[in-house]
């Protein structure tokens, strides 16, 4: 079974900050963040990630919801206070140039000694930064981020593995015949290449992605290692795993070398009642004008005004689902709450304030790992990205609960075998580059 | 005096990888830049900085001389492993986006607690791997980055220092009328801002930058509180730093509050003799053919072939200034030295090798310490940036010799007085965003 856990802020649930304890003073510094990776590792957890988002408004200011930090940054600094957790950053293809980004890449896969991976995320918001234009739409942003993948590999692939030589006696430092110009000319980008950061020690960072609609999966399939989805029940998860390893399969790949993991935010108590106490804590920090303005957000930017909130959204009211551009397949996740499950607005505005959607299991930990060991017994998962809801205390009642549960049924590692991040894995090393 | 040390492969010197013990094979670890900042730690200097460049070719990949990693992807990793010493990433305004931009440094201005400083550079290469189209002119380089710095200090701006309120009996996390939109909207550059990044512990990082062209000057002088400049002579340091000086006056600030830094290549013995002993082993670590292609491209690309080597370049050969596109500064100083000194091109190989047109000064710790004294005195210098010719080796030669020397005349600091590089620097504290 592998694990992920997401950090950033002070956990998962947007009022985690309100905690009277709550270390929300910290949500920029680096000792923050270290005692968070720290305490990941004493885990044996595959990896960490940071999300991102590439605006700021007034809801994300008030409810303490936004990145806070820029991710790589940080990842960076924390490969430098950690030394065998993967390092997952998120970073956009829709405003970034591919040269950048395979370069920041490659780079923190040198200095981790082979624990980064790049959360490929197209944006669905942020243009107003970046320049004002109209954001592409859905289908478009996924073009360019194909195209942009393929760039990023090809400048990862560009040396050699055997490019550096140091040769003192003679004066050559690399073979330029092993490295490579890449000469891309596509419709989104012109890239010469090679890269200028030589071949990083996992050959390349791990990738790993995160979309459910349709184009997300499809993309997926062309090129993670790594899935994440948002599913509410076993069932959705089995019909997503499912789905998903055969459209790998179709594309070509081995479907034993992608790992797709759900997301789910694990409401921990050393006993179910406490857990459940928690929960109540929680569900009171929760700003309901904050939590009305997200919801609406996530339906498509719906005016829910007027509306009773103990009632469901009428239906009429929801956007077709290939209409919305951002966040679609979280779209997706909510409207079938609202329609099939008629979840109330206000039940909805705790599904998104608790967990933005993902699936919040609730309970000791025994409870947990068992959901756990099922899941993944049941063809619903290959492990999980855990969104602790408060950090560091969320993520301790997994790492000292949860995980030595995992462990005592051997479903977890006890300790690190291997040093990156494609070992964690289980991956197979990656083929050399064409010609080798 | 203030000092900062360029880091970055494994010496300024094209030849250094080339000494038997160098430690090349470390350019791209983590353990590698830690030794070489807790050195540079060590000896209280002010500041890191790591130089940058966007694209690689044959000469570089057999001289060695190349990157060899993203600075702010480094430099973040570092902050994780220094306290006190500041780092100066190279980022250019040619081939990126200011909000992503602004991010990186306000975030590791924020897990370095206020230790970020930003080289600003404009590229004179690196289009064949950004959209192949051709580079802009020098000129409109400067207006894109005169525009770019607007943008980033802007956002760095954004948010008023309490804005931050953590509000938790009410839930409000920040203050969102102390967050402010920018609404730039430039010729380049449509951004609305507020940045998603809190303002940073220096208010925002400082701004550094090197261009000495008659353009690069009223840059500087508008932009800059760090000024790096390449002069060969005192008399030139005094030229510059008196032009300089005037240019900010001019712009309406403090020429207190911007410290001008010479470019020095310390070559190092334990005393003269073995200084030059140093001199000529590297001297032997110069490949022709390589000085060469690098001389041709500092000298605008002039075709040398066919050139008695031991002559000085016709100077009708020579380009005229304002038609160099590229390292225009610097071709200026080769020019000089061709044209006015009647150097050979040998000599003018070494020159570019040894140090890619930085001042050499060759000696024992008393006699740096000596002219380095002399550079402040006389009114050529607020101090050095540091290019050692060989790390980490160079560099211990100068915290062990030549600053225990400065110390001893009162002339540099004994410990870290400040925690930030603002600190080191005295600058004065910024002015609060307007309206506060």
């Amino acid at each position: 079974m592998h694990l992920f856990s997401l950090i950033g802020g002070v956990g998962h649930h947007q009022g985690a900050w309100r905690r009277p304890n709550s270390r929300a003073e910290g949500a920029t510094s680096l000792d923050y963040y270290s005692d968070i990776a720290a305490l990941a590792e004493r885990g044996t957890i595959d990896a960490l990630l940071m999300a991102d988002g590439l605006s700021l408004n007034s809801t994300h200011l008030a409810s303490g919801c936004f990145p806070h930090i820029e991710p790589l940054t940080m990842l960076s600094a924390l490969a430098a206070r950690t030394s065998r957790i993967g390092l997952v950053g998120s970073v956009s293809t829709t405003f970034s140039e591919p040269y950048n980004v395979a370069r920041q890449f490659a780079t923190l896969d040198h200095i981790s000694a082979g624990r980064a991976a790049w959360n490929i995320v197209t944006s669905g918001h942020g243009e107003v930064n970046f320049g004002g234009q109209p954001l592409p739409q859905h289908s478009d942003r996924y073009e360019r981020a194909d195209e942009y993948v393929e760039v990023v590999t090809a400048l990862w692939n560009s040396w050699d593995p055997d490019a550096i030589v140091l040769d003192r006696a003679n004066g050559v430092y690399a073979d330029a015949a092993k490295v490579h110009k890449i000469n891309h000319v596509g419709k989104h980008f012109t890239v010469e290449g090679p890269l200028n950061v030589s071949r990083s020690p996992q050959g390349r960072p791990v990738l790993v992605q995160a979309g459910s609609s349709g184009t997300g999966r499809s993309f997926a399939a062309r090129h993670a290692e790594v899935v994440f989805t948002a599913q509410q029940t076993l069932a959705g998860c089995q019909d997503f795993y499912s789905d998903m390893k055969a459209r790998i399969r179709a594309a070509g790949r081995d479907p034993e070398q992608v790992k797709i993991l759900p997301g789910v935010h694990p409401l921990l108590g050393s006993t179910e009642a406490e857990a459940l106490r928690m929960e109540d804590e929680l569900r009171h920090l929760i700003r309901t004008d904050i939590g009305m303005a997200w919801l609406s957000k996530q339906l498509g930017g719906v005016d829910l005004s007027g509306l009773d909130p103990s009632r469901p959204v009428p239906e009429e009211l929801l956007p077709a689902v290939e209409t919305v551009q951002e966040r679609r397949s979280r779209y997706e996740v909510f409207r079938q709450l609202a329609v099939e499950e008629k979840y109330s607005i206000n039940r909805l505005i705790e599904a998104e304030v608790m967990s933005q959607g993902h699936l919040v299991m609730v309970g000791a930990p025994e409870q947990i790992a068992d959901r756990f060991a099922k899941w993944v017994a049941e063809g619903g998962a290959d492990g999980f990205m855990m969104l602790p809801s408060y950090l560091p205390e969320g993520l301790e009642l997994i790492v000292d609960g949860v995980i030595p549960e995992l462990r005592k049924r051997g479903l977890f590692r006890t300790e690190y075998t291997g040093t990156t991040l494609r070992d964690h894995l289980g991956l197979e090393p990656l083929a050399a580059p064409d010609g080798q």
